[in-house]
């Protein structure tokens, strides 16, 4: 994160025909000398006046992966937690091409003319590998991006996706905390993310195509199981009645599935975010469940339970971190994983024999 | 298990009107001691030539919690091993009342009756503790567990899932090894044990009842998804109707699922376990699949999978009971939990915390 902002501070220049004759290391050397200087205080009062560079900033303090950070992150974190909780968290999912950005846009826009405040922030554990593009071209969300009352923020970077969940549910925090009542969090529907990102949110939207080959997109199995709402996207032109079918044909299909804990029977409707329809009632949904999640005190529950669930989840994570680092593992994980493909030993035998490994050496 | 055992061999003299005035602690202290003289290899002989007896005697000792049976219990799998994995594991799961076990018992009298040797076993962690009924009670097998060509066994007691599911998994090896080429494993419609046996089975099968209501009959979420089948059960009498109406319903709704890893699309059937109808039937879908698994080396793929699955189960399992029995980290979990429902600190924070605990002490 940190080299980007350099790298768009510094294109700021590209105005100036003779950029200046100073040492652009010694411009940066002092920039961030001056960035450090900023205290975790300093940093929270800035949050709470709702100052979007001071929240930006401490963002990447939480993002940091230097472990001089460490400790300012937990002191931001814990800073901003009395102020944290009062948002509505809701993350969107859908496959690539279904208009995810654009879709966000219109919703954001329609969310800050209704006087609320929004923060995008997203979770691809992909993008760090493969400079994915969620979110990181800021340029699909140009009017959003510009609107005040708008923080839009790319997905961290990090070489798990326990680590890249970590981080963005710190960063809800801070925008809690930084006065923004609404905060989205989007991923992409492949893979993992899904459940992580399920995990942090009050209401999980699954963006859908209609048409046929819709199914074969590779939306992962188990996600329409999470979604509290499906929209079928690009309801315009020509797709308009199929996406209509295909509103019958999943709020049928959702009927059948057991009820979730809350009682809350997913619901379907169709959208266009480039003809900027069904966006308000998109919204509506989200706002019917929480009028009906506060009610019954599940909203309070679940926010509890999730805040559990992520307590457990880090410390499996660090375990297994710990566990499949250690050298002699390392050395002889293959091979035990080998002999229990050709079945010459049973998947139980190998574990003892691996877990054994560590107790020997510790 | 032993215990059981033992009430058994004493109720044989029931009839008999004066018992004999032998020391009964005498009688089961001589009887123990010679099940103990059986080796590991004379119990593998018996398996490998089918004898129930040493089969029924193997598994008591894969099952026992005793640490003296560990490396017994390891030597008996390793010399079963390569007997194993050449029969056609199905997982069969439903929700009380469904009518599980009268299909299971329909479904094996037709598979013995076509020269198949079936084994029935049970992962029900819950029985453990509240004594529930999964084929605790035999006699709703009455039929089935006379069949020589039939092999019943039920749930494997233990405190933890993952106790229960490895116990289980053993047993398949053994069963296997035994000469039965059809396994069937049930688990009831509720908790975490459907995953545990989707992780050892070739097919599963979720059994469902037609008519409104079912969806409130509490099949978690996430379970259709792992059907490969759905059979309606039940279709009998008034029944019959809404029973192909349900077929029909399913039907649809499955394909609005994503595909499957193997690109099998589940089916849907109706079946009447007392009126025997349907039984073939679902059956022949089970050999559908197992044809075309084994054509696009699925099947083999898959087993492998499952395997490698078990083994890193098996190392998280291990890890975290390590974690959470640990002297330290039991004294003050619960009053992170509190923190963390309270806000007062993040569930990272938390997590932090009591690994620490682990490193401080060890």
């Amino acid at each position: 994160m940190s080299s980007k902002k350099k790298t768009s501070a510094l294109e700021e220049k590209d105005g100036v025909p003779f950029q200046e004759a100073t040492n652009k290391n010694r411009i940066s050397e002092i920039r961030s000398k001056r960035k450090k200087e900023l205290t975790a205080d300093d940093l929270v009062a800035g949050i709470i006046k709702q100052d979007k560079v001071a929240l930006s900033r401490a963002i990447t303090i939480v993002e940091s992966t230097n472990p001089r950070h460490t400790e300012k992150a937990a002191a931001i974190i814990k800073k901003c937690l009395p102020y944290a909780n009062k948002s509505v968290r809701v993350g969107i999912t859908g496959v690539p091409g279904v208009g995810k950005s654009t879709f966000i846009e219109a919703l954001g826009k329609y969310l800050t003319s209704t006087g609320k405040k929004v923060a995008v922030l997203a979770v691809d554990p992909s993008s760090s590998v493969t400079r994915g593009s969620i979110l990181g071209d800021k340029t699909r969300m140009e009017e959003l991006v510009k609107d005040r009352n708008a923080f839009i923020r790319p997905s961290a970077s990090g070489d798990s996706l326990g680590g890249v969940a970590r981080k963005t549910r710190e960063s809800i925090i801070l925008c809690e905390a930084g006065g923004y009542d609404t905060i989205i969090i989007e991923t992409v529907g492949v893979g993992q993310s899904e459940t992580a990102v399920h995990s942090m949110v009050d209401f999980f939207l699954l963006l859908k195509l209609a048409g046929a080959g819709d199914e074969l997109q590779g939306i992962k199995r188990g996600i329409m199981e999470m979604a509290d709402a499906i929209i079928i996207n690009k309801a315009d032109g020509e797709n308009t009645k199929a996406a209509k079918r295909a509103k019958t044909e999943f709020t049928r299909a959702l009927q059948l599935y057991p009820p979730k804990e809350n009682s809350w029977v997913p619901k379907v409707t169709v959208a266009s975010a480039i003809e900027n329809t069904g966006i308000r009632e998109s919204w509506e949904l989200v706002m019917t469940y929480m009028a009906q999640s506060k009610k019954s005190n599940y909203f309070e529950h679940h926010r509890i339970e999730q805040n559990k669930y992520w307590l457990l989840q880090t410390i499996d994570e660090q375990l297994r971190s710990g566990f499949y680092n250690h050298k002699a593992v390392k050395k002889q994980l293959q091979e035990q994983l080998e002999a229990v493909a050709n079945n010459e030993i049973t998947p139980f035998e190998a574990a003892r024999y691996l877990l054994d490994l560590i107790k020997e050496q510790s």
